[in-house]
């Protein structure tokens, strides 16, 4: 026979800490600090597997519930001597919802369940202050009556409200225990108005009633958006916990309060929390009174002329200070508490792992591990990858405070401030004369580089999380809001306004990339420390992990963060970036312009210089890491300048005409640049390109080779390519390539040509492509944008609609879709090592970054992942966890 | 032992028809021909196998090769009581290649080998013709010297050019035996300078040269590129012929020619051919001297003053016909004919299929089929089904001269000429003024298509054989020339430029769709014939068929001519056609501008009655037939104004401000609109639009029912699917709509819900999708543009490339890619049938109309296939090949 309901307290229990499915988070806590003899009030849980019949049996309980509660509220009394209803020692219960998962706030509470007009005056003769008796019961009434029958809460506030005002009362303190009488007559005749019969006088049908209503709650709106959002399955249901309420507003030896057994904030091993003499737990929360720090310490750090837990209480303190520490070793994790102090009696009302900064978390993980709490191996699980980020960029000083004028999408981490610039020349000229600036545009485009270079960082109105402004500046691990759709910006009159407001070039802004957030002025910083707990806590995860981890960098500067990072290679440098430098645009808008191979081949020998020093330096920075360089990707149009102006001078300075740069350009416009003429069906149309890129490669590898006696493997990646057709042609110019510079140096030259498998159509082939290609790079940006269908670029105005009504978990471009990116990932894994077991395998998109696509990348078999070196420490971590079997897709 | 050489001749043979891989089909017929007792030349034929052999083994020989091409020429010697380099009575040969496939003039070819100093001699005195003999040792020299020794032709041409100009001689009939006598002295001094070895006069290692040439002809580059371009494996290799040589060129009763057993432009059962007295086989093809027809019949009908074969050689010509009425009845099929007549012996030198015009393909298809020499099986796989499309539009006059000024992409078949006008708008007044006019346009977009319905045809200097131009011209059935690049449009002056060539609006031009060319004026056309054996062979092929086939149709002219060509319903009415007439775009424009979701319903309460009559007509065309109507695809901004005059006037008509629609524009606009704002993510986002066209298509399916008597289930097609739950939201509003609809009217609607599957996510998790769609219709154009990551708007620029190079063997979007995109598919049916085993599947994009694709949708085991009315007879023969069996692949 299934059992309902489990009993709590009196130092035992029939629950533990194991039976959270059963009895959800709070019960199963209750009775894991019960069996430990922890003074818990005596109560019992009502298991979710109730709740979920109730749901499959149209609303109906379970034909042993009802017994089964009675006994177990018969053992409540039993303990605390009391009597449900009873007229003399009424027992009193709270009744809270509690599920698998935490859901704070979800779902509803009612306390002081069991008053009525007879217990309430019971409970005045017993504790002795009729005041507290009638306040209590006015707002059971109040609280009840919302919960369970349904009466809206402005009911009550309206009688009270009213109610003071004729009296000339201020406060709800100025009510004496009279007046708390006369307003519970009030509200006992409103509900008989609004709810039509009156207020449930007999305990047991409270209790009933307030079952149904914790039970109703798991469908309500809000708990059902929520689930959805966290990712909580409906089937789960809640528990509900009914406990003998215990009074913290009993006087002056009664308090109430919560405590961390950690700083939450910083991670130090010190007691943390508030309390707050003679009052309920809500008035901690609520905030009208100020509350009082526990020990001694933080009082004395607060200046607060107050006294602490330890000072007032140092009995109940001592109690506590060892509850604490037995709580903490016993969950082997920092504990979130919340206690009661009845007429100097200490209660416990709730235990569980507290919620910490990331800074804590390290903290904590790696002090816990060093104290032998936990495992090195427990540690590196305790810490959220994600939430690395955090410590990495400077962040707004939390006890700033934040004007916030606009919100947009939380881009790229970190926080920066500086004066409004609204064009990348601006910013680059501003920077030249060390002033700070935030470059603001509609958008950003690959022209703008040097000046997203030169801002601290990046606001865009348009465009979503993975847009150019937020893609490029997660790889320079520089702050960007992108998408701030309030604000409207005039590049005339270099002005932004949002609403009201108006700023001007100049005025200074400061942008919070991790939550999206613009603020007026110059907000205070705290910068990142790689140091200490961080620095341990990757070595321990370096030794875990399988996965390799490489970044994606594209300048000597981003190498060296990567290499900071630990980054173990460059998995993507992006040539093109290079080709947008000031001394090399010219040479690059002249090769395009070319009308045959000849005079391609003139502009590109201008070229080829410079990529090859570029590449000398990345070789120099890595110093025989691998390396993999694509061959230049994007649409030759966004090479040439946009406005007519630059038109004008871009053709002057080429000493062509302007019309015939505007036919170039007209010839080479695309509906869909992004399924358009570029990647590798450059390098068909135009070998040459290909050629100069690959003979600078294989000329820097010979350089570099030797200035650091480290010798480089160059992998050469061919983007974009849909067959083997394709590939093999590719492949060929640079063979060829590095025979020829092989035989010109006289050095032999060790590489690699593989290819970006970044279509669906890659991966499906990938057996054929393996024969040729030695290694795939998964670019799994592109991969998304073509199995969705989804354009990145143009997501924002449809994508956080599926998000919001749950059509998607996840946006694709943050995390990997692996119902669909992800099988294509999987296929093509399985077809290329069919062909080549040795294959070497990795992905380079945005998800090499995130920890949910980096644990699919170690199911998956891949070799390495590769990210921003801003997120090199994530993957590190993320990997090390995926290898210890962590479930970083749920969490995701 | 391996058999490497086969002899022929004297009415019988080593080999026969069958063996084509083998002996080649040169070889194969020869040998059939002897087999059947024709008068053949005798010879023998070296293998295909000996080919392979020779380039397995570095172009070496096969041991017992020489052997038994020895005593195979003792044979031939023995017949024709000749021999080789015999100075009495020589034996001359021809040596031919022969490959399995038809390779025409590919590779090398040399006649008259065994001729040298002495054998000319004889030849002179054995056919008593001196001239003869010396010219034919002096073409001998040259063919041989050329395709053996490599020497180039224009050595030989300068010789005897110098030596007429010395003589004062124009013709080579000038020159008579003397002067060749010299001209082969002067040209064996320069094959000794150029080769730096004397002419070989050893008959046996000019044999064995001209062997080693035609296996080393097969690598040639010229056959190289012929292979792939017709996916002819390299593997086959060729064969060799070696025969006797005849001469058509010994006097007045000798002759050569060329014949059809049917006239293969018209298919009439008709002797159809030409000859010529005392000439070549090459002087038939050369063109100086005019041929003479083979029959009385012919030469009266062509007023022609040469006599007939019939009469000046009424015994050969009897011959003849007995010989093809014997040939035709053996191979079952229109033979084309190769005869020479030396010295009134009529020797039979090839035959073969016939190459046929489409229409005559038909006729001799169906007429044989009646007169008992095939079954209709065979005659429905005779036809090539793409080729009907030459038959189902008016087309150029082939008799008509063709003055082309430009060329592009034959994007539509058919053929129309009319005035120039550059705009939708002026093409839609002239029509309404009796003038037939051809739109110019850069490229076309949906605004365009009023004009391009009013045009006789569309000329685009942009895009590619799916751009939208192609797409809709096709739909219509229209002629559409797309992306003819060397036209320049100044839509400003209304002129269209080519090199020198300016026409203006009003000129007239006649653009030939089916070749892509672009004629200056206008030029006579042939009107298509549906009758006859069209509609016989339709029927045999609707019997066999295993296939739907349904019709691409926007409205009711659509559906008509869609039921005209057979169409079994509709698979893809696109309703977004609908939303740019004039009546209609500015309730659209308002929808799109409206802020709120009560004023977009009342913009698309202005719409719900046209788009009710359009489906009420629709419905009402189709009678009952099956009709799938996909809800509104394409991204808004389609629907908007592109130049600021028509903002201007838009935003004045719908009474706003020029700036909040330029706004809008702005928010609306789209990097990949491909990838965009569009599908069903509109109808999430607007479900007010999705429940619009709901309703009408509710509305018009009880009115229609009730109109016509035959019940109507209309089909409802939501596109863009990704995920299940995009498809259930909009899903519940289309049922929500069904159920108010049905209560409203008191009439019970059946129907269906299903979605186009045309992105790679799509196919992966059609499982999913399944669970509630009711069918799928692949959508594979957006399907290849997403599996390729090709745009098919931009793709022109570097698909050419890519064929021409052979990167891929066939453009994509014209032929379903079965590597990739096929396998997508194959995924989508086959878990799409996991979950819902009688699914519904079709496909409705461009494919459903190439006889390729078509068999691999009924490979598939689709329901049906959709396409462009026109093309509908296409898919119902391509399909009924298909379920015979026909390897429609290969031929594509």
């Amino acid at each position: 026979m299934t059992k309902w309901v489990y009993s709590f307290g009196d130092a035992k229990a029939e629950g533990k800490s194991g039976m959270k499915e059963l009895l959800g988070g709070k019960g199963a806590n209750l009775a894991e600090m019960s069996n430990l003899g922890l003074p818990v009030p005596p109560g019992f849980t009502i298991t979710t597997e109730a709740c979920v019949y109730y749901y499959s049996n149209k609303n109906t309980y379970p034909a042993g519930l009802k017994a089964e509660v009675e006994a177990a509220l018969a053992g409540v009394e039993k303990i605390t001597g009391r009597k449900f209803g009873s007229g003399a020692n009424p027992l009193l219960v709270s009744v809270r919802s509690g599920a698998r998962a935490s859901m704070p706030g979800m779902m509803d509470t009612v306390l002081n369940l069991g008053l009525n007009d007879q217990t309430a005056e019971a409970l005045a003769r017993s504790a002795n202050d009729k005041r507290f008796a009638y306040d209590s019961y006015r707002r059971f009434i109040q609280m009840y009556s919302n919960v369970v029958l349904g009466v809206d809460h402005h009911n009550f506030e309206d009688i009270l409200e009213d109610y003071k005002d004729q009296k000339g009362f201020v406060l709800d303190t100025d009510l004496g225990a009279d007046d708390w009488i006369e307003i519970v007559k009030r509200y006992k005749v409103r509900v008989q108005e609004e709810y039509g019969k009156p207020f449930p006088q007999d305990p047991h049908e409270q209790l009933w009633g307030a079952i149904g209503a914790v039970f109703g709650s798991w469908m309500n709106a809000r708990a059902v958006t929520y689930r959805r959002l966290h990712g909580i399955p409906e089937s789960w249901g809640t528990a509900v916990n009914v406990q003998a309420m215990v009074f913290g507003n009993m006087g002056e030896d009664s308090a109430t309060g919560v405590a961390f057994t950690r700083n939450p904030s910083t991670g130090k091993k010190e007691f943390y929390g508030e309390f707050l003499v003679n009052a309920q737990g809500e008035d901690v929360v609520a905030g009208i009174r100020t509350p009082q720090n526990l020990t001694k310490i933080a009082r004395e750090e607060a200046h607060s002329d107050k006294p602490s837990l330890e000072e007032v209480m140092p009995q109940t303190f001592g109690q506590l200070k060892d509850i604490f520490a037995k709580l903490e070793k016993h969950y082997a994790d920092m504990q979130d508490i919340e206690f009661t102090v009845e007429k100097s009696k200490l209660w416990m009302l709730q235990t569980r792992s507290g919620k910490r900064t990331a800074k804590a978390s390290l903290r904590i993980a790696v002090e816990m591990a060093n104290e032998g709490v936990i495992t090195k191996e427990q540690a590196i699980n305790r810490i959220e990858a994600g939430a690395l980020d955090q410590l990495l960029h400077p962040t707004i000083d939390p006890k700033a405070e934040r004007k916030v004028i606009a919100t947009g999408l939380p881009a790229s981490p970190g926080a920066a401030s500086g004066e409004i610039v609204f064009s990348a020349d601006e910013a680059e000229s501003a920077k030249g004369s060390g002033r700070k600036v935030i470059l603001v545009r509609v958008e950003t485009s690959p022209e703008d580089i040097h000046g997203m270079h030169a801002a601290e960082g990046i606001l865009t109105t348009r465009g979503g999380m993975t847009s150019h402004a937020a893609v490029v500046a997660r790889g320079m691990g520089k702050p960007c809001v992108s998408g701030a759709g309030s604000i409207r910006i005039d590049y005339g009159a270099k002005t932004m306004t949002v609403g009201p407001v108006t700023l001007k070039a100049g005025d200074i802004i400061t942008i919070d990339g991790a939550q999206g957030q613009v603020l007026a002025g110059r907000v205070p910083m705290i910068e990142p420390e790689l140091t200490g707990e961080f620095a341990t806590l990757m070595e321990w995860a370096d030794k875990v992990r399988k996965l390799g981890v490489r970044a994606n960098a594209d300048t000597p500067a981003d190498a060296k963060a990567a290499r900071n990072f630990g980054a173990e290679g460059i998995g993507l440098c992006r040539t093109e970036h290079m080709f947008f430098d000031d001394d090399r645009i010219l040479a690059v808008r002249e090769m395009i312009l070319a009308d045959d191979v000849k005079s391609r081949r003139k502009a590109l020998d201008k070229l080829l210089p410079a990529q090859r020093s570029d590449f000398i330096a990345l070789f120099e920075t890595m110093k025989g890491l691998p390396v993999t360089i694509r061959l230049l990707d994007p649409p030759l149009h966004e090479f040439l300048p946009h406005t007519d102006k630059d038109m004008a001078e871009v053709a002057a300075s080429l000493g062509t005409d302007v019309k015939k740069l505007a036919a170039r350009k007209a010839e080479l416009s695309e509906f869909n640049p992004m399924l358009g003429f570029r990647g590798c069906r450059l390098a068909i149309a135009f070998p040459e390109i290909a050629e100069m890129q690959a003979r600078a490669i294989f000329e820097a590898a010979v350089h570099a080779g030797k200035t650091t006696g480290a010798p480089v493997v160059p992998e050469v990646m061919v983007p974009l390519i849909t067959t083997k057709a394709e590939f093999d042609i590719v492949k060929a110019h640079i063979d060829a390539m590095a025979e020829a510079v092989q035989a010109e140096t006289q050095t032999k030259i060790e590489y690699q040509v593989g290819t970006m498998i970044e279509l669906p159509r890659a991966c499906l082939r990938a057996e054929e492509i393996a024969e040729t290609a030695e290694f795939f790079s998964f670019g799994t940006n592109d991969l998304t944008q073509t199995a969705f269908g989804i354009s990145r670029d143009d997501a924002a105005i449809f994508l956080n609609t599926y998000l919001t009504k749950g059509i998607i978990p996840i946006d694709p471009f943050v995390s990997i879709d692996r119902g669909g990116v992800g099988e294509l990932v999987k296929i093509g894994v399985e077809r290329g090592r069919k062909t080549r077991p040795d294959i070497k395998l990795g992905i380079c998109g945005e998800h090499g970054g995130d920890p949910a696509s980096v644990a699919f990348c170690h199911e998956t078999g891949l070799n390495y992942v590769s990210c921003s070196p801003f997120r090199v420490p994530i993957a590190r971590l993320a990997a090390a966890q995926a290898a210890l079997g962590k479930d970083l897709v749920s969490e995701a």
